[in-house]
């Protein structure tokens, strides 16, 4: 990493792209609780007014509906404030094998244009929601920030780059940086996923759904509360001018089991699991996922909520808010 | 990096982008010399004719004109070919600082053109000329191929992420790569960088030359037939799904000493240096470049001529080519 360097103590105004996501909107609630003035920039494409709206007379909250492909709207909307969080994405990893434009269009285009309107702002502090899926077929366990990114998806790899971009700004502008590595999240807001899917195949028939891979894959979840006190831990608290944390937890669980904490949390306990087999498993997939969070907790970082717990709260979640 | 998987052996026809430039003309010189199919394809914004015509009337040497952005004609001149060697770049890494869209374009842009063409034409062995930048300020040295990738200026953060890139499209199409990280490159041909400018200003001075930096940055090169050596001892003998090598040696120099060589090598020992200081080093450049070559040493390899001599050749070269 970079020279430890003295932090802008001030983080007063956060600039959230995607902030009307199940991920953006809670880090919007938590800096809204927090005092701070946010403003929300979000094409609702897959964000959801629906999870912001409790603010709208909050006079420190503003939302901008607009997409980031509009470099003029985007420049007029970013200025004024002091930190961005980056989270617009095109989030589906599956679908890069099929589209080989959309994770370059809306990820390494899109973080292009985040930058530009930064660096003509003079905008010092980001922050980045990167994914597990840059290191790709990891060969350690857990997976610590310093292994080798070797992608096995555009998704993945767009990711890389949005992060490469990140570091080049930031070197020529003296920006901060923070870049988390998600795992799956689930929890309130969650809406889409394998818990989603899963719920909608129950819903057409509660005696069979029918599954791709064949439960073996091997990944972690975190429940959203658990994410957004291990982010604003690392914002709080990591000091240098560059930040690579990986966002995950110790636990490890076959999607065999996940499965089955699914179907329990429905009480669709009778359900036959129909797996399609290995080769129905989609192309790129990293089968073994499990991030070390060493330097997480040497923050003073734990989480809270089990996967089993956290699946239940999810399940519950998309059961009462007419989501499926 | 991946499974080890039986290479194909032959690869017979290669495509080279930016065949026509200072370091792809001499890999066309040893791929023909070898009796391999070559189409050069090249628009020659900065490669060069000359460099290439000796093999025009060569029945498997083939030269197409063409521009990366065209998809269409790079479709139609790469089919046929087995294996591709993606040079054309934007090769300037000073000039990312003042200008943010030209590594994007010229690099990550073209390379996608590069893996897309591959894919719809069914190419399944891609090499690629990566750099030491993609290392930023590297806390390790010799830097290692698995030190993380923390760019400094846009060349590297581009080139890092069409690496990326090129491991997404591998890992969905089953690809073999070539990742060649190389340090500055001298020889035969050259012409741009640190050389070809101390000569020009001795042209229009030769009692003082104006210095950027203060002389203290340090620096690895490499004679142009070492480097060609060792890409194709990687070619031939290492036979992951994914390659990643450093291509350098283990001399390192400074500014101040490799400027020496210059001024020595062009019979201007008596000349003024004049270093403009360390403010005037340009934004984004790494100060301590020496890269590990073990993993390449391995499989046998090792540099035959000195970077005093390198310089003496290619001082020797640029004087009597009228490229000044």
């Amino acid at each position: 990493m970079r020279n430890k360097t003295i932090h802008d103590s001030e983080k007063n105004s956060w600039f959230i792209t995607g902030g009307a996501g199940f991920i953006g909107s809670h880090i919007v609630d938590y800096l809204i609780a927090k005092g701070k003035k946010v403003t929300v920039y979000d094409n609702l494409s897959t964000g959801k007014e629906l999870f912001i709206k409790h603010h709208t007379h909050n006079k420190n909250f503003r939302f901008v509906k607009g997409d980031l492909h509009d470099v003029d709207l985007l420049c007029k909307s970013i200025k004024g404030s002091d930190s961005v969080f980056h989270l617009a994405a095109h989030a589906d990893v599956k679908s890069g094998f099929e589209d080989h434009m959309i994770d370059h269009d809306q990820n390494v285009e899109m973080t292009h244009n985040v930058l530009e309107a930064m660096y003509r702002n003079n905008i010092k502090n980001i922050a980045f929601s990167s994914t597990s899926s840059v290191y790709g077929n990891a060969t350690i366990h857990p997976t610590p920030e310093d292994h080798p990114l070797i992608p096995t998806s555009l998704y993945g790899a767009t990711k890389a780059a949005c992060e490469q971009y990140i570091h080049a700004y930031a070197s020529y502008y003296e920006m901060n940086s923070y870049i988390f590595r998600f795992v799956s999240w689930i929890g309130e807001r969650y809406n889409h996923g394998i818990i989603y899917d899963v719920l909608k195949k129950l819903k057409k028939n509660k005696n069979e759904v029918e599954l791709f891979s064949d439960g073996s894959p091997k990944k972690s979840s975190l429940y959203v509360g658990d994410g957004i006190s291990a982010i604003f831990t690392v914002i709080d608290k990591a000091k240098e001018k560059t930040n690579i944390y990986n966002i995950g937890n110790n636990y490890l669980h076959t999607i065999d089991e996940i499965t089955d904490f699914i179907l329990q949390s429905a009480g669709a306990t009778d359900t036959k699991k129909n797996w399609l087999g290995k080769n129905s498993n989609w192309k790129g997939d990293n089968v073994h996922v499990l991030l070390s969070i060493e330097k997480l907790e040497a923050l003073g970082w734990k989480p809270k909520v089990t996967i089993r717990e956290g699946i239940k709260r999810t399940v519950n979640y998309l059961q009462n808010a007419s989501l499926l």
